[in-house]
């Protein structure tokens, strides 16, 4: 391949095809992870796209169309609370390097480009233009449980899911935890507790499209000996498709307020965040369940994918896909994180197959 | 009266009778409050004490026996983290300076009562024989909303309840918030939801002599994207009498493993705090009722006390019993804490129709 780093820090190999005017097919992942995070998340698909040209360059194979292997610089945002700076730069979400944020040593993203040696002032030369690309497509460990449960090596992503993220906040009375009857409370907790419920009742309510949790909680006053007064917990709410989510979190809110108003406390939201789903091209999910039932010789499983990818850069500008490999233990962000080497060589497998039958 | 302050601090009016030779019938409660408290808790028993002895004074009546009333030094534990030590040195429960605890400047027990000009050396010549008291009874502020809520100046107190402060520790697994379907969660926060719910249920299903309170919280991570791993929540069950406090205990012990079962999590618990109810002598709170019912002319409301009160400390050294007045909104341990007027005037009246009855 011949290899070069862009404007913005991503590396980028390409093979060329026998059509060198020919737009080019995708394949990476990024290179960077979470703080204490595994070896897998993101770097996997990078190597999965060197081993598919290697193997192609092997066995002598050019295909009409040149391949690229992108390695992204940034995704998880773990340096910068800015995910996803070089992916969404390449696609022109981003033209100017972001302000207004530093690391934890106070530096900013234009000092961190400098002292690595790129030129802030040339950031948008990384924007690539739409018809250069035939296709995206992102191998990546699942970071769940779902192949695992399902006895599954590989599986297809239907879409990126729709995400909204709420506050809310419930306001009671603090009372002495002795010398109030139960009927007279007007406790905060116990109401967030029933809310609580409602979500996972709620999240569970759908076929496995939607998922909805409360991870994050406050208790005010927070004493033993104090029935709580004020509470406010978060709302992470994501769905296959936007119309999911918004009836996920529409039915979520009505069942909250109307726990709050038959147990006479207030409640009010805020939303923090709210994006959209990113649909993988239907084109590219039936060729990649087509090479995994090839390689595989079991149907393959069709996946939503809860956590957010590159490939959400990529969904506005040209058919993306993503092939997702099985995560023992569904785990990840943690050094733990794995994979099953036979898991591994289904993918460069299944990708060959895919490339292969791409070019038909 | 005559007035002296005993080794402990407590402060000690006495109005002899005509047979000087008789126990005593000790009427008070505690000078201190807590922090950011109000005026009435403990002081209006002290002060209505005072006004007692005042009005028999001020119409020449002498009764068989001395009163005398006292001002305990210390109830709440507001300065160092062990109450009642002047109530429970009065009452030989405590012998020796409280070791190993300071106020938040780093000074001892002992440094603060020599700074006082107290000896903690001789502190034991604070405790009373209680052959010398004829019974100890305390007027107080009920610090909760039950007199308001059944319109009523004045209540008689059955008991101080039983108490058992525990801590539940659930144990789940923390995994990704938008990868983990909602089947296959093992979510310690909706396992302490239902708990919550479980604990708010068996503490009302009891006719009021029983509440059970969730008041303190703990969630790990505590982040929005992240499924809780572990929960830690405090549970306070108080009851009339142990019996009930037991089996209040052992109901919701038993739903809280039900519930970690069910869902596949792990829970344990500690035990805090464990103290036994306090049962106010039948006599007094005869008398006390009578008294009531005399000055109001409605039958006197019998409570349970859910707070703590220095009468814990004399249940077992002489027949104790207590009298409550209404807490406008059941406010109490702030600023705005009050009692009506007319409240008082009735409790004052309560306690000389009180007195003079004992006499008889």
């Amino acid at each position: 391949m011949a290899v070069r780093q862009d404007a913005v820090g991503n590396l980028i190999g390409r093979y060329e095809g026998t059509d060198s005017a020919s737009p080019a097919l995708v394949i990476g992942s990024h290179l960077d992870t979470v703080r204490n995070g595994g070896a897998f998340d993101g770097n996997l698909g990078v190597m999965l796209g060197i081993e598919l040209v290697s193997a192609l360059r092997e066995n002598d194979v050019r295909l009409s169309f040149p391949i690229e292997v992108i390695g992204f610089g940034d995704e998880e945002g773990s340096r910068f609370p800015v995910p996803m700076i070089c992916s969404r730069t390449m696609t022109g979400l981003i033209d100017a390097v972001p302000q207004g944020v530093t690391d934890a040593q106070g530096m900013t993203v234009a000092e961190a480009m400098v002292s690595y040696g790129l030129d802030p002032a040339r950031l948008k030369d990384a924007a690539r233009r739409p018809e250069d690309i035939l296709a995206f497509i992102e191998p990546h460990i699942e970071q769940g449980p779902c192949l695992e449960a399902a006895d599954r090596p590989l599986g297809v992503v239907t879409a990126i899911a729709a995400q909204t993220r709420q506050r809310v906040i419930v306001k009671g009375q603090a009372d002495h935890a002795g010398t109030t009857p139960m009927l007279l409370r007007r406790d905060a907790l116990a109401a967030a507790a029933e809310m609580i419920l409602a979500v996972e009742k709620r999240g569970a309510a759908g076929s496995g499209n939607q998922v909805a949790t409360v991870g994050q909680m406050d208790v005010t006053p927070n004493t033993s000996n104090v029935i709580p007064g004020d509470v406010w917990f978060s709302l992470d709410m994501r769905a296959a498709s936007n119309e999911i989510r918004d009836r996920l979190a529409e039915e979520i809110r009505f069942d909250i307020r109307q726990i709050a108003e038959r147990r006479g406390l207030e409640v009010s939201f805020t939303t923090p965040q709210h994006l959209a789903a990113s649909a993988c091209s239907p084109e590219i999910i039936g060729r990649f369940a087509h090479a995994i039932e090839k390689v595989t010789g079991e149907p393959a499983p069709q996946l939503l994918s809860g956590a957010g990818h590159d490939s959400m850069a990529m969904a506005g500008f040209c058919p993306m896909g993503m092939l997702f490999i099985r995560s023992p233990g569904g785990l990840s962000h943690h050094p733990d994180e794995t994979v099953l080497v036979e898991d591994v060589e289904l993918a460069h497998r299944a990708l060959l197959a895919f490339v292969k039958e791409f070019q038909s």
